[in-house]
């Protein structure tokens, strides 16, 4: 388990995570499959795509199928069939996005499940032993991630617990062959909050760094100061990595400012919504005036999806509701995520990450 | 453009058929593409399952996307992007079934189309046309199929028409290097109306015949004499098709009545609602029972689902409406369709079919 950074273009890095089911390319995008598939994809595909790692949601797991049933199986590899890395989140950022009703303790996060309506408790313990059995290749510690706005009161004592919650997450950390617990770093928009919880996370010395709390209401100049702040406090020869986002701008912002690891729905979710990323940006292809077009999403591009399918195509699988546009959008979106990571990575290896991201934007504000 | 038939074993045959999209090996299992594709199956998938055929519904196709765009893109295989045969049908089954008002008149069958209300009527020149514009590789004519049961008159006059449809239909007969129109038989449970209505086509020559107007209403006994009639009366050296049939035992039996050829739902639909063939009879997946079952739906299944996921993650998908579940359980089903109809072909060629059924039979009724 270690992580090497192979080259700087700036602050971009271009790294090796070495991980138990082998090793990751950074910097990377991974799939979020939160009840353990990425949606609409078959694992085999996945696979070819050239994903190392996907994400899954320990909220999710933990209500189904529980941890009784990933005991019995070994873990989410025995459960599911994905033979590469899996990274699970702490379920702290879905109890307050989805739980109908949570009260924050001292101890933990209470909450009923968006299910059944049933009552549980996550405490920083509770939550690092659910990602033991899940076998999870990099874990996260239970964390408070407040709505933004909110006030300075909020905001101070969600970075206490999270502090103290990584304090307690990391006594129990895993042996180091089976899993990485990155340190979560929250403080909203506030410079001085962020500092603080960054600073007493790096105390921990924590083999990677999630940077949490962002996408969550704050503007896109605010977010940026706060990735500028922690790429200049944070230890070089660690992963970084930001939860959840993003657009394609998005995470080329964040590789210039130096994180390497990212997840994020939109791939997914768009796709079964029914839009396409390309180089010039976002296509629906439910508009009427795909219906005769014979040319694929990009001509340029590799993916199985454009290679032997039209948009005029898709746009009807999408009209009759049809399975395949969801499996055929999703596999040319993952496809498109992974060139980013991918070209950015060779840019950058090969020392001109600036050229390549200006040439790439520019393409893309089209 | 020709069939042949290699090897007997009773009255069930082993027979080659070869198409303009390439030769196909029967007995035949043919996947149900409704909307241009097989749902939840990417067309590579379904080619690496071994299928060199699928069906597509003329009814649903000429209401959406409809023929303009299909003309565009030079027909279905342009469109869909599947390089083997399609065969479609004359779309009346889906009239009688779909739609919310129709009659049927001297010329053809008026209608409204159940996703819009709109009127369109449907004669044996117009299906013929929409196929050709389509590039079936098997087409079908225009025929009358009424629900079971019904009074001699109405069974009298929809063999009537459906005679004189096909007769139309013949007259604008595609090149056969383009496409084969095969015969439709009508005559519901009556001997004497099916035997004259296969007398009459065979009269006009048709390339295949297909049995239609089964699994409306009758029972089995009933739908096993009309096939057992038809066997006799058939030339030996056309192909025989029974639409949309059936179960696997149903499957079975027809080929050992002489039939070559078969299309149903049922592996795909069942798929979606949870269901998995097997060669000891169907599984419901949703059932509690396996959420604990780390063994896959068969252990000696060779398919992809089989060859790496475990009932109980099934189950789970199933569970959280994940579409992997349908994609899992479609290619494990249509696995086995096919597979059944190699074992059969295998048998006959080897002079042992009615052997090999008997095994499987017993096998099954378990």
């Amino acid at each position: 388990m270690s992580f090497r950074i192979l080259k700087f273009s700036g602050d971009a890095r271009a790294g090796l995570l070495t991980l138990p089911h082998g090793e990751v390319k950074t910097p990377v995008f991974m799939p979020v499959g939160t009840s353990a598939t990425v949606k609409a994809m078959l694992p085999r595909d996945i696979h070819d795509l050239g994903y190392k790692i996907i994400l899954a949601n320990t909220y999710h797991l933990y209500l189904r199928p529980g941890l009784n049933v990933l005991k019995k199986f070994g873990g989410l590899h025995g459960f599911s069939g994905w033979h590469g890395n899996i990274l699970t989140d702490s379920g702290g950022f879905q109890v307050f996005s989805l739980s109908d009703i949570r009260t924050i303790k001292e101890e933990g996060i209470e909450f009923k499940s968006h299910l059944d309506g049933s009552l549980h408790f996550f405490t920083p313990s509770s939550v690092i032993e659910a990602q033991d059995i899940f076998g999870s290749d990099i874990r996260m510690p239970l964390d408070v991630c407040p709505a933004l706005p909110c006030s300075d009161e909020v905001l101070k004592d969600s970075v206490d617990k999270t502090i103290k919650w990584a304090r307690i997450s990391k006594d129990i950390e895993p042996d180091k062959k089976k899993g990485l617990l990155f340190g979560i770093i929250q403080g909203g928009i506030s410079k001085a909050e962020r500092e603080r919880c960054c600073k007493e996370l790096i105390k921990l010395d924590f083999p990677g760094y999630a940077i949490g709390g962002l996408a969550v209401g704050e503007n896109l100049n605010e977010r940026l100061e706060v990735i500028l702040l922690l790429n200049e406090i944070l230890p070089q020869n660690k992963p970084r990595y930001l939860m959840g986002m993003g657009k394609p701008e998005d995470i080329i912002d964040a590789i210039s400012r130096g994180v390497d690891m990212f997840d994020c729905v939109l791939p997914t979710r768009n796709a079964r919504n029914g839009q396409a990323f390309t180089r010039k940006g976002e296509l629906n292809l439910k508009n009427a005036c795909f219906s005769t077009d014979d040319n694929p999403i990009e001509s340029e591009c590799e993916c199985y999806t454009c290679r032997n399918f039209t948009k005029g195509y898709i746009r009807h699988l999408i009209k009759a509701r049809e399975i395949l546009a969801s499996q055929l959008l999703t596999i040319h979106n993952l496809f498109f995520y992974n060139t980013i990571c991918k070209e950015a990575r060779l840019s950058i290896l090969k020392g001109d990450f600036h050229e390549w991201r200006r040439r790439f934007l520019k393409n893309f504000d089209k």
